[in-house]
């Protein structure tokens, strides 16, 4: 099953907002409705931002055919719906390219960047898995954040990719899932794809992380990112920052998995980066609150970052 | 109004699993009871759970007058109802040391107990406030976690205590309050006090505390223990040794509000403490989980300790 597709002239979803309690697809025909559904995480997770930036401007380049200002503004409500994930621009940006060459067209390119993102999560689980032995021994036990699995991307995943390939190589001795406040996509998404690929997991709330490190209950930190900045600066959930700095003090590795379409070179670090406040009412109840839904984890504290077409070494001092 | 106190032969607290939707009083009479009180987190806090154990002890030595071996028993429940927090079992067996001399010398000695964590509050918001000002400038701006005012004490409280004084001086100049999952002590407690208090606040999920120290949001982090160890390791709120790691990196002070009943020096360190675990249920809908209640804070990584009598700067090799 596919997080994110196209279907008989339509996008296909798994309306992330329902897990764990419904596996409802939603159907979008019209581009305000996926602006809606990714504004309320219905789909979330960089590679799948990609995959829907480009499916966007493809049912945009349909619903627009022969109006030109329309067609140019839904490609921007698109490209402009959630600002951190640089897959999202880059998606829309790369497919609305091909708009002087028609629908057809658009819609073969939105399709190539589906395909390459199934691609690239099956990549990073063999790279990930043989880094994760390399760095932990035979058998690790690792700490994940946030949903990194196949319902980030199209299918597979990410950092939880790299998880679900250990398993099948009978290569893990464990796995602790963050639950990743305030939407809880640990303890929502990842516990759901975990439970149904058959493997075990504990879930920990957020902050307990850096202790469970302290504690020796996990022996490396995995996850994913929404943008990678030239300097190695990783931007992911929030919380991946005090993840970060737990394993550090617990000496042990700090691993970001992400497609080469996560790694945005023209960002030069982590200041650069609009990091995105979903406001108050995501947190029940308080009308005054902070929310950036990510965090800079500066390159300093990042051990590798796996991309479907190499490691980079940043604690070997490798350059992205 | 007290979180706890001794009224009409009963121990009366206000139930903070109640708040902030309603402001219950419970009128325990019985000590099994103040057990499950004890347990349900209605009432928490170090100092409050001093004063529970001493007037549990109180309140046993009336239930089972004349019944040796049952009384025996109801100390050990009241002494041992949780684990971590050294406050319990010093208060109740502190009392318990007067059950020779009868009931009536036993309230005596609870009451006092209940007086001096009372005056313990009022001291520790002068000393503290008077750190914060010294370590931050005239208008700190502070992070806190879990709730340490009235509620965690009998008025007052710790750290909640200074930040309260701060404002009441005017030297305030904004509160941030982690959630404090799974039980979100303080978008529930903490918050609850504050808006009391009148003092503006937001509340941050508890990963973003090392992320917001790192962007500048606030010029310390400020909070209370549950146990104090000789060497200085901090037991307290799960999440409190995140927030120490991210005040580390930031370069920002890092310090503890407890009264002298929470220094503990017969523990030597934080690896001789035993840490509660409250199980899967309090985070809702998985079996497995990994839910350590406490965490420790190396003493490296605490500026000071306020208690009510001193000030220990660790940061200046003071010792306890």
């Amino acid at each position: 099953m596919r997080t994110i597709d196209w279907a008989d002239g339509a996008i296909e979803i798994i309306d992330q907002t329902a897990l764990p309690g419904e596996l409802r697809i939603l159907k979008l025909t019209e581009v305000a409705d996926l602006v809606a559904a990714i504004r309320s995480l219905a789909v979330r997770g960089a590679p799948a931002l990609g995959v829907a930036g480009a499916f966007g401007v493809a049912l945009a380049a349909r619903q627009f055919t022969g109006d030109e200002r329309g067609l140019a503004d839904a490609v921007h409500a698109v490209e402009h719906a959630r600002p951190t994930a640089v897959n999202l621009a880059r998606g829309a940006r790369r497919v609305a390219a091909l708009i002087p060459a028609g629908p057809e067209a658009v819609l073969a390119e939105a399709c190539a960047v589906r395909d390459e993102e199934i691609a690239a999560s099956a990549a990073m689980a063999i790279l990930g898995a043989d880094l994760m032995v390399e760095l932990c021994g035979e058998r690790p036990r690792l700490l994940t954040h946030c949903n990194t699995g196949g319902l980030a991307a199209v299918t597979g995943g990410t950092a939880l990719g790299v998880v679900t390939e250990l398993h099948r190589r009978g290569a893990l001795a464990g796995v602790i899932a963050s639950e990743t406040r305030p939407l809880l996509q640990g303890a929502r998404l990842t516990a759901w794809e975990l439970g149904e690929a058959g493997i075990d997991f504990r879930v920990a709330v957020d902050s307990a992380g850096p202790f469970l490190l302290a504690r020796g209950e996990a022996d490396a930190v995995i996850l994913g990112a929404d943008r990678i900045c030239a300097n190695g600066d990783v931007i992911n959930k929030i919380g991946s920052y005090a993840h970060a700095l737990g394993a550090r003090r617990a000496g042990l590795p700090f691993v970001v998995v992400a497609p080469e379409s996560t790694v945005d070179l023209e960002t030069p670090d982590g200041d650069a980066v609009e990091i995105e406040d979903r406001g108050a009412a995501e947190i029940t109840g308080y009308s005054h609150a902070v929310n950036p839904a990510f965090d800079v984890t500066p390159h300093d504290l990042v051990t590798a970052i796996v991309t479907d077409q190499r490691v980079i070494r940043l604690d070997r001092g490798e350059k992205l």
